[in-house]
């Protein structure tokens, strides 16, 4: 029952199994059968990836003598043809024919003859589908890879901007020290830099050709596998024929980046919808990136950041999907494995949206930097300070530290006073040792620029870290993002 | 990237971010927005639910005096042609008005005018996107009930004809226990009548109204929310309008029932499976269930057991996809939400088609009697019997019998006989008391005869639990498939 | 590699395969089986299920006459002793008896000898674990849903003591329109009806006893089902000795139970902690429920809250893992089925702990009113007022009334006024009829006052429902805690 | 609750809410928030790790001058006293002082005074949780890593012993074409070195430490964060103190490869289950692996087996556990986080025992060759050698010499006979062309020895890929399991 049929049988409001049955299974129970099996709904999405392994399988078969120079060249014809009547649309795809595949060969047969019958020599759909799908998730990382890459940079261009703009650091979402909004955005720089390490890893590892391992058993034609797998841009064959056509640890690796990856969207989408809260009022995203009502023109639904946060649970669910579908198979091919594509494909539209979304939010967003300034000096954010202050002058013992600290807060709490404001001599009610030199640690800024340890929030570290992801994301530097 | 994009992208090799922008967000930022928000691609599998819920608000708006009985009539019989444009593919869908809701309401000011804008009075896309979405819900839940009776109605007949079918009963897929092929096939039955249960129980949990909650807090205007639940075929209106609101249970639950029906059907499929290897061989399916091929003719790959099993998969995935959504999200209604609808309509979908094929699967196939009769016959299965037999004639603890038995078992492995080839003298020199008699309980047939406990395998009671499911879900009772 | 062998590897820095071998597996491979195949170390919590199984099953065979009444006796009495020693804590549970049923009865049969070896006639440990598991998970249930409705009266308690306090209402975070306190916490209760509706509905269903399954067939014993059944509290037998063994359907129901509650009360805890920030300050939680730092005294962190957000992850996850282990399992039973005890342990006890802190956080919340107050009434949060009364007064249709209003927004913003602060001449230069009467509206109590609605935020409403929820979960009444 | 009080409260029959208050939190609401809140039962397993983090920061707070080297040896020693009452079992844990750190921290002042009390200089729990758990997840990964190489050895050498042994080879579980048992088994091997390979990759990135990173913002104290990291083997610091201490990818990345891993093993016990079914019975499994029972001495449950194929399901659901805290998290730190660690124990336990089990399991197998051989030639498994005879020899193309074949196939399933037994005339009567050559591709023998492209299935093949591994994993050897 698809989604549309659902709705008609909603209609009636009287649903009978017969019914049902009769309006969509009418040709009996082979039609069910077609159903549930043909893919070529959603793997025509792999048609380039397929007519470029055969064009390298082709190649090859002519190379070392099993097909004819000649049937070689109608071939390679032939599939361009093809290649262009996909494009052009004007290509009738044929659910009878199952899949993409089937669908591409029987076309180049009713085109160029017997030399199209003589393609699928020495290969197997099996090895076939899985050297189509490596080839998209290959292309896909890198489509990702390069979308992380430009959110990278447009957050680095904006952490330089804010790096000595303060905001109050949270930790349980309560005040805790001072940092600065150029340090909390380069955060996000931090773990996008590892999500693209994933991926360049997952790209590492499934750039091994499967083609040439036939049904399951490899084949007895003299074929150079070598060939296929350098014309197809993969580092090398795949080493046993068994494993080559059961695997799609590809695809689950990619889809374990991918949700990483998501998961660290939702976070910063997370922080967008609060910091665009009255209460916050932290940012302001513009028209772009909110949407308004008629009636209420102070509302701006930050929906961009809402579904960003969102996108984790089809991704996640997506990871979950193909893990329990790969679950407990025998070897080789199963017929379970063509549910790999739909969840790599959503997953790969998702994430793809949610990082154009980020991408555009990071570049739109304006700090109200009065407000982040208020909270940031409010609720004693300077507290650690003073603590380490008694430490590096009075070498107090830390722990010793901290309980002076508190005690000095309670006064400052029954006073009604910030730290700052109260006098030395109240400081030295607490703790006779205090000197003057304590009100130099206090403010925002000065605890900020504190801060110079490795990866610390100081201004200066974060301008210096900004401009080295600057430098390494330019257009043409190595890990840019093209 | 969307999928097509993203084979765009991998068609050059050299995918860069800004190309990758330029070809998807040409508009610039706002046009990801647009991208990320629209939802009428998928949502308009609502229309009949949405024009149902505006013609109940809008014969409640007249009823209580809201609007007038001319508007109202023209309301009605506008809805009413926008549902025949739909129905007739010319209803023109577009994304920038975003949903299946606005379309609508657009398409409705445009063909009557004033009396349209009218329609929004007192509501709010926030109840009514909740209403049309629990109406789908309950009618897929509806339907997929009524594929649940059809399936086990299959199966109860198949179960009638095989009540006395002979098997091997496995546990840890070891031969155990002979039982019968009907009373297997009637656990599924049981499985599947919980699976129908629980999809009754959250159609009757989410058979309460949200419309007239408005936006979250309900409305100002006297209208009669007890009306348009009725209309609709509501027991009665929810009871506070910031949950009615926020809530998506009635998805959770809805996918929950199918996460565990789909599991029970990954269950039939994975037997299928390992019934139809060759070594099994216990069932056989047409060529209208399996796959062959052209070379090998006695490959009956079976496909749609193999995608059934699959499916669980997506359905899991559905499942958790909502849940991570949901997690976390402050009241009251919030954009993530719009993430509810792919995941319960993938879900639908995938179950529908599954039940669909088990369906065919049970009506098809063909058991191997004589295979399935010698295994059930091997292995000592009636190990049970014996020591059974021995409880109960000769007295002995249940413990000390199986001790006894596991000796003769060794003597008749020693032996290379079956246990009912032993010779009296071979019994008794191990047990003296054993008598002739003992030989009347260890043949299969006797076995399962034995097997009267209620829900024991013993033939008797497989036909009539057999023809109590079929009395039950004959067409016309209660509980059948319609 | 247990977590505590894991850190001993840890500790030379060089953990070599044998090492590891060595060190835990030192008995040969047959150490693993039993390390990987025990399942004493958690299924003893089922000890009281157990030894309740098993005296309704003894005193069922002496009835029928299986067994003699003084045998019963025995075994009745070395029970009841076994029962206390395990309380008593002097029972000695032996990993070399796998599972709490063979501790059981074997040390009955070190205690009361042959009567002792009788007790396991006529069932076997399949249809036994099925029915201890049944019980603990019925038990758990009902543990619960008594929590819940404890949760629930607080709720109810303190939405009450609210009824009246205005706090803003939001949809995307954003300021939609003024709602009160009470309304809000009662949105959860309604939340949390639903989950014990959901958790009676699947104790209803799983209320059938497996005893008397026997292995998988049945037994050719006389037993009578019905008085274990009965004895048990189970509504009935199970109707498929086959299913009865091979189903976990009770647990998966409950663990969905779980995590659509756990996702609710994830919920919950988000606003606690977004409440409890600084910026938005709407409630204060005592020391109990705040974790202070002795320099930062202001620092009340709100861990119960946020252990009760992250709590769903752990009751989701035993979701998907009994539902992965359920996957593709062929009937009867299978050892995977061992899997089914830890999630649902572990969800169990996620569940009880997060509805403790969530009750003990809803006692113990102080709002703070004036800030709710402040910011309900700021955002020209009655614009929906004024429009519904350019509606109800001057008979505007609806989207015309919106436009009027957004206009007169923009004006109160270009003053920086709030709407009640435009004059009637301002107002009237928009839409000429509005009079006086307007600003009866504007406010945030007049708003709140007119939601009158089913399910509306008016006061009035908020204490009707609460008082009624109050009645319904009294102590005593039906549908309370109890 | 917890499990054993469930059963407690199970026991009475009437749990009231208060009652399970009453038991549980006699000390009143604070009393849960200590329950919820605290670490120490499960995070004492990093204890090791916390002592090796505080000797190297307590190193490096004397080599920059912050402490004395007085201290610093007091602390040093101390921290080696306290590793030693943990080992010995001595060390009194305190729930009260929540987790490990506080409990070690603790003890410390309680031994050696005013010097304890300094080491909590310039660092928070926050920033030692991280590294703590870090170092725990990076030795966890190098155990397994080393526990899949020994099973990579074990598989690689039995399929040395079995390069030549035939077997039917699969697709859809159904007889596709003959395999040799050792290349079966060669592609485990294949799978679990990219396992090894994704948890090598997990380490790398993992391998930076947050040490220095305090709360959260860094510090102002002249630390060394160089000297820290290369103390604890870690290749640099964090780069950003934001990240650092909000950062939980590296235990994602763990579990993601932990899934991947946890489904290979479910696959090969799944082979494992069926192969030692009563109708496959291709391989046998001895006492060691398999659980008896005292009256069906033929049963050989493959419990091990089954336990494998369900662990899947821990695994995926600490994956989605852990995925499902982090959605939506605020940085910095948040208590959600403490919800990292039993995923990650759980997961880690549950693999290592089933790679035990496997390992154990592959060196206790013996195939039963002869049944292997007997499926292996059924079921017309060379028609594709047939058919590749037709495109080498007669020039066919491809399809058509599907076509031919699948004649030839109707014809011999019609005459009851194999395809080498039928006679020329019956080829030549099909096809003309065929001569007597055609026999010398018609055995099981002659279609493996023809599978000789690169990871085809040839003997010669298996037994190179073999000693390729043999000669990688041997002890010493790079990559080898140590």
């Amino acid at each position: 029952m698809s989604v549309d049929e659902q709705s008609e049988a909603g209609k009636s409001g009287a649903v009978t199994a017969n019914a049902q049955w009769g309006g969509r299974f009418a040709g009996g129970p082979s039609a069910i059968m077609r159903e549930i099996n043909a893919s070529i709904g959603f793997d025509k999405a792999m048609w380039r990836q397929d007519i470029a392994g055969s064009l390298a399988h082709a190649a090859m078969l002519a190379k070392v003598g099993i097909i004819s120079a000649t049937d070689e060249t109608k071939i390679r014809n032939g599939l361009t043809e093809i290649g262009r009547e996909i494009e052009a649309g004007t290509f009738i795809f044929d659910d009878a024919l199952e899949d993409i595949h089937m669908n591409i060969e029987a076309r180049l047969s009713e085109r160029i003859g017997e030399a199209g019958k003589r393609l699928h020599t020495a290969r197997s759909r099996n090895d076939q589908v899985a050297t189509d799908f490596r080839l998209w998730v290959r292309d896909a990382a890198d489509g990702i890879s390069a979308q992380i890459a430009a959110l990278m940079l447009s957050l680095a261009t904006r952490a330089l901007e804010y790096a000595d703009t303060a905001m109050p650091g949270f930790t349980h979402l309560q005040t805790a020290q001072p940092v600065t909004f150029g340090h909390h955005l380069l955060a996000y720089v931090e773990m996008l830099s590892r999500d693209r390490g994933r991926l360049a890893d997952a790209r590492r590892r499934l750039n091994e050709c499967p083609l040439g391992s036939a049904a399951l058993a490899g084949t007895s034609f003299p074929i150079d596998r070598k060939m296929t797998a350098a014309a197809l841009g993969f580092d090398r064959p795949t080493a046993n024929s068994l494993d080559a056509v059961s695997d799609r640890d590809f695809a689950l690796e990619y889809l374990s980046a991918l949700s990483i990856l998501a998961m660290h969207l939702s976070r910063f989408a997370e922080e967008i919808v609060i910091w665009c809260s009255a209460p916050f009022s932290f940012i302001r995203l513009s028209d772009a990136f909110t949407t308004g009502s008629s009636i209420m023109p102070q509302k701006r639904n930050p929906d961009a950041a809402e579904l960003a946060r969102a996108k984790i649970g089809r991704v996640a669910g997506s990871l979950i999907s193909l893990l329990t579908v790969m679950k407990g198979l025998p070897l080789a091919y199963a017929k379970d494995m063509q549910e790999d594509k739909v969840p790599v494909f959503e997953a790969t539209e998702a994430v793809s949206l949610t990082l154009a979304a980020c991408d555009g939010m990071v570049r739109d967003l304006k700090a109200s930097e009065r407000q982040m300034r208020t909270f940031a000096g409010s609720g004693f954010s300077t507290a650690t300070d003073l603590a380490d202050w008694l430490v590096r002058v009075l070498k107090l013992p830390f722990r010793t530290a901290h309980h002076v600290t508190g005690r000095l807060v309670a006064l400052a709490e029954a006073k009604g006073t910030d730290l700052a404001e109260l006098s030395l001599a109240d400081m030295q009610s607490v703790e006779p040792g205090i000197t003057n030199d304590v009100f130099s640690v206090l403010s925002v800024e000065a605890s900020i620029a504190s801060r110079t340890s490795e990866g610390g929030t100081a201004g200066a570290n974060v301008r210096q870290q900004a401009e080295a992801w600057l430098k390494k994301l330019a257009p043409g530097a190595t890990g840019a993002a093209a």
